[in-house]
C-alpha cells in the first residue's frame, strides 16, 4: 500500500499542482506612453542599424515568452488620452477622456489595481519619468473627473497611503485647480509619514530611516518631467534609479510582495514632438527600467510577473516611408531633443544682433547632422533660411517667449527632414487608435496570448495574482 | 498490484499523454499580403462605426486564441517584397527581395513547408484572390530568382505535383521571362492531371471526377485578380469560394489531411493605392475565407491548426489622424474601389467634348459621398475643379501610379479628401517595416505567444505537426 500511497500522491501532485499557477508576489506594471507596436519596431531597428545590420536587435521585454496586443479606445473616443487609457489599465474599467480613476459622469470613483494590491497586503510603488500627479500614475491612486486637477490628484497620494512614489514632483503644490493658493503639498505628505527626497543623492541618505518615500527631481531641477534620456547627463536623475529606488524601498522589511507601476512618460512627449530619435532615446530609457525589473525577476522567476504595455499609440509614426531601404541610422546624428535643439537656437540668437546663416547652419550641423552625413535639397536649405531670415534677421519670434517655450520652428524643421532621410513617417501630433502592445513574462505572464481589452489587463494580473478585482 | 498498475497507467498517461501534443492534420495558412495590424484595427472599428458604436468588432481571426507579431524584414532590405516575404513564410529562410524560394543569391532552391506536407502523406493546396503565379502563392511551389518569371514560375507547379490551386489565372501563360512566345501552360497542366476549372460553375462541373484541379476565373474574366470585394458582383468568383472548393476538394477521398495556403492578395494592392474602404473590404473578404477555414476548425477542433498572418504591412496606415474622434463611419460613402471610380470618370470624359463640373461632382458624390455626407472644404473643392478643368475641359488626364494601379488622379484626390475626413492616414504608397500580425487556433496553435522572426512561422508549423523541416 505504501507504493500506491507513493503514486497516489505523485499523481495528485501533477494533476493538481501542476495545474495551480504559481501566483506572483512581485508584480511589476510598466507602462510605455505613447509606445505603440512601430516605437518598439523602429528602436529595434535602430539598434541593428547602428552597427549597419539589417536585421533588429530585441529589447528586454520584446524577447519576453508572451507578446501580444490590446485595444486602446475609450469609452468616449475612438483615440484615448492618457487619463482615461491610464485609468483602463488602473481600474479595468473604460471611461470618458480626461477622466481619472472614475466613471465618464465623475459620480463613482473605481478602485486601481494598486488598491486590491495594498489591501491583499503587496506594498505598492507609483512612479514615473514625468510629474507624479500626471494622467497615467494618477490612474492608479486618484479619482478625478479631470486630468488638470493635478492638486487635488497630488492630495490622493496621501489618503492612498501606498509606499513610494517617484517622479520629477508635482505639477501645482500650492495652487488647487481653481487656481486658487492652497496649503503646500509637501509639509502634508510629510505628516502623513512619507520622507521627502529631492534627487538620488538626498534619496541614499534618507533610505536607512525611511518608510514611506516619495523621490522627486533635485529642488532647483525640472518638476514637470525628467529631462529626456537624450538630453541627460551624468547626474540627472533617471528612471531606472526610480525603479532601482522603488525596488530597494519596497523590499525593505517586506516579506508580502509588492506592486510596482512605473511609466515612462516621455515617448508619449517626444512622440507628440514628432521627434524620432529622442522617442527611440526614451524607449531605451523605459527599457533601462525594464532591465532593472527583468534583473529582479531573474532572482525569483517563480513569484515574479513583469507586465510591460502602453496607454495608447502617439503620433502614428511609421518606419518605412516609402522605399524597400530604412536609413534610420541617420537618426543616430541627433544629439539633443527638439526642446533642447530650441534652446540651442534661442541662445545663439540672445548672442547678437545678426547671426549669420552658417552659424546656424552649424548648429544643425552638430547637433542634428544637417549638411554633414544628412544631406539637404536644395529646396530644404530654401526652407530653412526663409525660417532663419524671419527668426534671426528680421526678430519676427524673438519678443515671443512662449514661442521659445515651445518648439522654434527652425528646430522641428531640420528635425522633419532628419525623419524623413531616416525612413520614419508621423500621421499627426495627437495619439492614434492603433493597438497596443504586451509583453509579459513570469508568474500569470501566460494569461497574455491573445488580443485583448485594454482592460482585460489588469484584470489579467488580478486573475494571476488570486485578487478579487 | 493492479491498482499499481492502474495508478501507474494514469501516472504515465497525465505525464507523457498530456504533454504529447496533438498533432495537426489539417492545416490552414492564412496570408494576409499587406495587412498590418492597423489593417486590422481599421477594419474592427469601421464595423463598429457601422451602427455607431464607439468600439471594435472582431473578425473571426482576431478573435483567436493566440495572437502575437513578428518581424518582416528581408535579408537584403528593412522593408521587405512580398517575394522575400512570402518566401520567409513558405521555407523557413530569410532572401533577398525579388527571390522566390531561393537563396540571395539564388543558387540554393528552398524547400516549402508545403512540399514537406506533401512528403508527409497530406494534401497540398496553393490559393490566392491573385494570380497563382504570384510572389506569395509562388513562394511555396516555385524557385525562382526574380518573382517576375512568371511563366517560369507557373512551369513549376507541375513539378510540385501539388492537389488543388486556386486563383485569378496565369499572368504570362503563353510567353516567358525573355519576352518569348513559349507553349500554352494549360495542355501542360492537364497532361500533368489537372483539371482546369474556368470559374465556379465549371468547378462543380468537373470536381466529380477530377482529382487535382486548377480553379481560374471565367476565361473571358480578369486573369490578374479576383475584383476588388467592394466591386464583386453576384456570380464573381471569389475567395471564400476558391477556399471552400479547396476544402472540398482537398478532403476528396483523403484520409491523410491537408495543408493549404490561402492568400487574401488585394489588401496589398489597394493599400498600395491608399484606399482605405477598399482595404477594409479586401480585409473582410479574406476574413469570410478565414471564416470558411474557421467552420472547418469546428469540426475537427483537435486536428485542425490555423494560422492567420502577413507578409508585410502597406502603405504605413494609421487610424486616427490627429483628433480624438474617429470618422470611419464616413468610409462607407464609398462605393467602388479607386480603380472602378476611374474607369467610371473616363467613362464619362468618353461620353461627350465637354462634361460639366456637376455631372463630375455627381460621379463623386455617388461613389465616394463627396459633397453630400462627406463635406469638402472650399480649397479641396478648388484642387477637384482644377484636376477636372485639366482632365475633362483641356483634355490632359493626369493619373496617379500606384504599384498596380495607375488610377485617375480625380479619382485617387477624392479618395485621398474621404480617407483623411475617414480619420485614415497613409505613409507612402510602399510597404512598411512594420510587424507582422499572426493569430492561431488549434493544434499546435500554442507555439504562437511571443514576438518572432517571419521564418519562425512556418518552422513552428511544421514543429507542431512533428516534420522536420
Amino acid at each position: 500500500m505504501k507504493k500506491i500511497s507513493f503514486v497516489l500522491y505523485l499523481f495528485l501532485f501533477i494533476v493538481f499542482g501542476a495545474s495551480a499557477q504559481q501566483k506572483p508576489k512581485y508584480i511589476f506594471f510598466m507602462i510605455g506612453d505613447g509606445m505603440g507596436l512601430n516605437q518598439i519596431n523602429l528602436t529595434e531597428v535602430f539598434l541593428a542599424a547602428q552597427e549597419d545590420r539589417n536585421t533588429v536587435f530585441p529589447l528586454v521585454f520584446s524577447t519576453f515568452p508572451y507578446a501580444t496586443f490590446a485595444t486602446s479606445y475609450s469609452l468616449s473616443h475612438g483615440v484615448t488620452d492618457s487619463a482615461a487609457g491610464g485609468t483602463a489599465l488602473a481600474v479595468g474599467k473604460k471611461t470618458k477622456n480626461g477622466v481619472v480613476g472614475m466613471d465618464s459622469a465623475a459620480n463613482t470613483a473605481y478602485k486601481s489595481i494598486a488598491y486590491t494590491a495594498k489591501e491583499a497586503g503587496l506594498k505598492v510603488g507609483i512612479t514615473t519619468s514625468v510629474s507624479i500627479d500626471h494622467a497615467t500614475p494618477a490612474s492608479f491612486y486618484a479619482h478625478q473627473p479631470s486630468r488638470n486637477r493635478y492638486y487635488e490628484i497630488a492630495e490622493e497620494l496621501i489618503t492612498s497611503d501606498f509606499d513610494f512614489f517617484g517622479g520629477s514632483g508635482f505639477l501645482s503644490p500650492n495652487k488647487n485647480s481653481k487656481k486658487e493658493d492652497a496649503p503646500s503639498l509637501f509639509p502634508k505628505f510629510e505628516k502623513a509619514g512619507y520622507r521627502l527626497a529631492y534627487g538620488w543623492e538626498a534619496y541614499n541618505k534618507i533610505k536607512p530611516a525611511a518608510d514611506k518615500i516619495i523621490l522627486m527631481n533635485v529642488e532647483d531641477g525640472d518638476h514637470s518631467s525628467l529631462k529626456y534620456a537624450i538630453d541627460q547627463k551624468d547626474g540627472d536623475l533617471n528612471l531606472a534609479q526610480i525603479t532601482d529606488a522603488a525596488i530597494e524601498s519596497l523590499t525593505k522589511n517586506n516579506d508580502n510582495g509588492f506592486f510596482l507601476m512605473v511609466e515612462g512618460g516621455k515617448i508619449d512627449w517626444s512622440s507628440h514632438a514628432n521627434d524620432a530619435t529622442t522617442t527611440i532615446k526614451e524607449v531605451l530609457d523605459f527599457n533601462e527600467a525594464v532591465k532593472r525589473a527583468y534583473v529582479f525577476y531573474e532572482k525569483y522567476p517563480e513569484e515574479t510577473l513583469i507586465v510591460v504595455t502602453a496607454d495608447h499609440e502617439t503620433g502614428g509614426i511609421g518606419v518605412g516611408n516609402g522605399g524597400s531601404r530604412l536609413n534610420t541610422k541617420l537618426l543616430a546624428n541627433q544629439r539633443v531633443s527638439q526642446g533642447t535643439l530650441s534652446t540651442l537656437l534661442a541662445d545663439l540668437r540672445a548672442t547678437k544682433e545678426e547671426v549669420r546663416w552658417d552659424e546656424v547652419k552649424n548648429v544643425l550641423m552638430e547637433n542634428v547632422g544637417l549638411f554633414a552625413d544628412v544631406a539637404v535639397s536644395e529646396d530644404e536649405e530654401k526652407m530653412l533660411v526663409a525660417i532663419y531670415e524671419k527668426s534671426f534677421v528680421r526678430h519676427e519670434t524673438e519678443t515671443s517667449k512662449s514661442l521659445y517655450a515651445n518648439d522654434d520652428k527652425l528646430a522641428s524643421e531640420a528635425i522633419k527632414i532628419l525623419n524623413k532621410k531616416g525612413s520614419v513617417s508621423w500621421a499627426s501630433g495627437g495619439h492614434s487608435a492603433a493597438y497596443i502592445p504586451i509583453f509579459a513574462i513570469g508568474a500569470g505572464a501566460e494569461g497574455f496570448t491573445h488580443k485583448m481589452e485594454n482592460t482585460d489587463i489588469p484584470k489579467k494580473i488580478a486573475k494571476a495574482a488570486g485578487w478579487d478585482f
